[in-house]
């Protein structure tokens, strides 16, 4: 790699700037971004932006300009402004732990926000935080405990994740089936527009239209936020956790709809099936549960003591007359931990069938749950492919799990055939392409499914009011206006 | 009256149509919109107008040109269509209990959706109901009761408000500090757009920006829905009611704070004023409550039995621990009903003090609201003006009423502000001018003290996409741009 040393004189300061040959940005760009983010803040070498390809969605990959990591909300507003005013598109991004390719670059820059990572305020009397978008998620709920608070959406990488990207993508997790999903947690947004202008978005409720609410799972096409407003709440008093073995699938999926018509709203409500059981069963991660099962359903409730141990008699007796085998339960942790194990482990245990998953993230009426895995089934089966599901019931979002390995390109192109018809299963059932991953690059096609284009054509013009320059994250979500001609 | 009688030839038809020399609209106006609406789907006669002209803020009255009264989905298409294609401007009303005057027209057309008032589905498996605009909120409630389910928003006009205009006005109500307000139990929404083009709105979560929360409080600016699918929960199982008594207004206010901190969040918390005590003691509402009282709490809980009557238990502590000279608890309905009577018997006692009521509806953090209400007191003294203040402490939603008769002009005028001054208090304490009336006509202008010009901007911005020729409620919510010359 060739390297080039410049000395630049600022009004204040004096920078040490390398820049990069091999770099598609220009010479000059390079040193006004330096210039704002210092030599740290800069990634423009061909081989350190090799990891910046993808987000969690691993087989569909860009080409990043680079990757402005800025340190301060000064330091990302004047790269905001930087890229705007030179036309250069940008892609905000998180963790990169989504899964429909939102945070992938092509022929872009990337906004990293990792480094914007301060807890900026916990305030237990009014039971809220101010964070900035590179705060992990673990990281709030760390902070809160203390006072007995917790910060409810929790996306299965919870550990990994920013707020920022819950926010991007609205994202859910296992027990947002009765704590709601990451809009319904989020008090007020002060965001950066595309061109760079900082404006405090709020709730509807607040006065004027909900702009938070429509800034929340816009997957980075709005602007990037900076400072994010969301509501803490009391941890909860006690959970239980039940796990139900079923011979049958359909019979756990009948049970979903059984125990949420008995009146009780678990916290969670997860379906695994027959094929994940095996993998996990037959992986380091063996839990000794009976590898015959049709699927297990893990339940867990969470409130006052005395009513979690009634809904879990209750949750025991309504499986059991769904045709459950066996019901264990649990009240303490570490034996709620470990019903929770072959749900929580099954992502590893993939790693041991195939180098890659594409997850799918379609939703259904819960109703729908079982005739609708016997079509997926049939699908897999159909091209040859190896299907696992687990997956949050309770809201009828099916995970479809599709394992390939991306050197093989039939088996690549007919993982994207399958995905796209099991989308379409689901849209027929009265469902639709996406229940917390976002749309992204992945299935921006698959709006057409649900959209028709005039109800596209509204999204567009939403979009152009925030980024008329069609700079922001401008590529994903929406699909591209088909000319008839 | 001058009565014109004509009879038109239609391709299929004969209409036999009165039209109105009085009215402002054209006679070919009035022939075109017959012939959609029908006989008795369309008032023009003044007379019959004077009913029209305000909703329940009655000293902000408008002139509206006519009211259609559409009984299918399609005569209210065809007539925003016409409405639209004519340049006509329009206001959408449902039974007019809205207090920022969002429903009121100048100069324009109203479409009242009283009569679209089908109950189209109730489908207990998947716990949703899809209803039509003009259906009441207790309708709905007693349509899901049988499958033990309900609604939940309740605002205080349940028993007559339409669920077209809560999704206008994204209500709330006193229950809905723990349940969420109306967006939060929208999942989708037909609508017709301002020009009559039919779009379904998802929210974000199926993919897509949140369009259905954009519409959720747009207070009738970006269109009209047609046709809302809400979340149905099932009932209750148990609710035990506080009435807590306190010597002094700063010790209830402290109570509310001390009670959501003890980690119990109650459905309901609202705070009633010496004032109101007072006003419905000297009433035929009388309950025989201390009038010497500085304020009272209503504490309302719902859950699991044991869990409730532990939550009662702690509420009664707190609030004693607070400073409360007596704390009454009731479990059984008429008994829960009896100490909610001061609360809900207030606005029928305001009647004896004064012709009319203006209702602030302005939002402070909890942990501001004493300080801010001797802040309002003072306002109100040094306008010379009755206020008496019932409101939802738990979400800080004050609701100070300033009582005032209209035809006193002077008096009008120190009403209005005061009320302005208020705002302007609860602004400064960090919270903002509406929690859950909307902002109408009456707060309009109020909008600057919350969002600067660029916020406002996005917000024009944003009605543009869906209303190009500015004729749907065009003169409500966002303030006229004010040209520096």
């Amino acid at each position: 790699m060739q390297v080039l040393l410049l000395y630049l004189g600022g009004p204040s300061k004096v920078s040490c700037v390398r820049t990069y040959r091999e770099s598609r940005l220009s010479q000059n760009v390079q040193l006004r971004l330096f210039d704002i983010l210092g030599q740290d803040g800069l990634i423009v070498e061909p081989d350190r932006l090799l990891v910046y390809e993808s987000d969690a969605l691993t087989y569909i990959r860009g080409n990043p300009l680079g990757v402005a990591l800025p340190a301060t909300s000064d330091q990302l507003a004047a790269t905001v402004r930087f890229l705007h005013d030179e036309g250069i598109p940008f892609v905000p991004r998180g963790a990169a732990t989504g899964l429909s390719s939102g945070a992938v670059a092509r022929d872009a820059m990337l906004i990293s926000t990792v480094r914007l990572n301060r807890l900026i305020q916990i305030n237990p009397e009014e039971a809220f935080a101010i964070v900035e978008p590179g705060v992990i998620i673990a990281e709030i709920n760390a902070a809160a405990a203390p006072f007995g608070l917790r910060y409810l959406p929790d996306p299965a990488s919870a550990a990994a994740c920013t707020i920022g990207g819950n926010v991007a993508e609205n994202s859910g997790g296992p027990h947002c089936l009765l704590h709601g999903v990451t809009t319904q947690h989020v008090l007020q947004l002060d965001v950066l527009l595309p061109d760079g202008t900082p404006a405090t978005l709020n709730r509807g409720q607040d006065g004027g239209l909900d702009m938070a609410g429509l800034f929340i799972g816009s997957e980075g096409t709005l602007g990037l936020a900076t400072r994010i407003k969301v509501r803490l709440v009391p941890l909860a008093q006690a959970e239980r956790t039940a796990l139900a073995q079923f011979d049958r699938l359909e019979d756990a999926a009948w049970a979903v709809s059984a125990i949420l018509a008995s009146g009780i709203t678990p916290v969670a409500l997860e379906l695994i099936d027959r094929e994940t059981i095996r993998m996990v069963e037959d992986s380091v991660f063996a839990t000794g549960m009976p590898t015959d099962l049709g699927a297990a359903l893990i339940v867990e409730v969470e409130g006052f003591p005395a009513e979690v141990d009634a809904d879990i008699v209750r949750v025991d007796r309504v499986a059991r007359e769904a045709g459950a085998r066996d019901v264990q339960v649990a009240s303490d942790a570490a034996a709620r931990l470990r019903l929770w194990h072959a749900r929580k482990k099954a992502f590893g245990a993939l790693g041991r069938k195939a180098p890659e998953v594409l997850i799918q993230d379609a939703v259904v009426p819960r109703t729908a749950l079982a005739a609708t895995l016997d079509k997926l089934r049939e699908i897999a089966a159909r091209y040859d492919l190896d299907l696992v599901n687990y997956f949050h019931a309770g809201d009828g979002n099916l995970h479809p799990h599709l394992l390939f390995d991306h050197r093989d390109q039939d088996q690549v192109a007919r993982v994207e055939q399958a995905g796209k018809e099991m989308m379409q299963v689901c849209v027929e059932a009265e469902g639709t392409i996406t229940g917390e991953h976002g749309v992204g690059l992945d299935k921006k096609e698959t709006m057409r499914l649900i959209f028709n284009e005039i109800e596209l054509d509204a999204l567009r013009s939403v979009k152009r009011v925030f980024d008329p320059s069609e700079l922001c994250n401008a590529d994903k979500v929406l699909p591209n206006v088909v000319n008839a001609e």
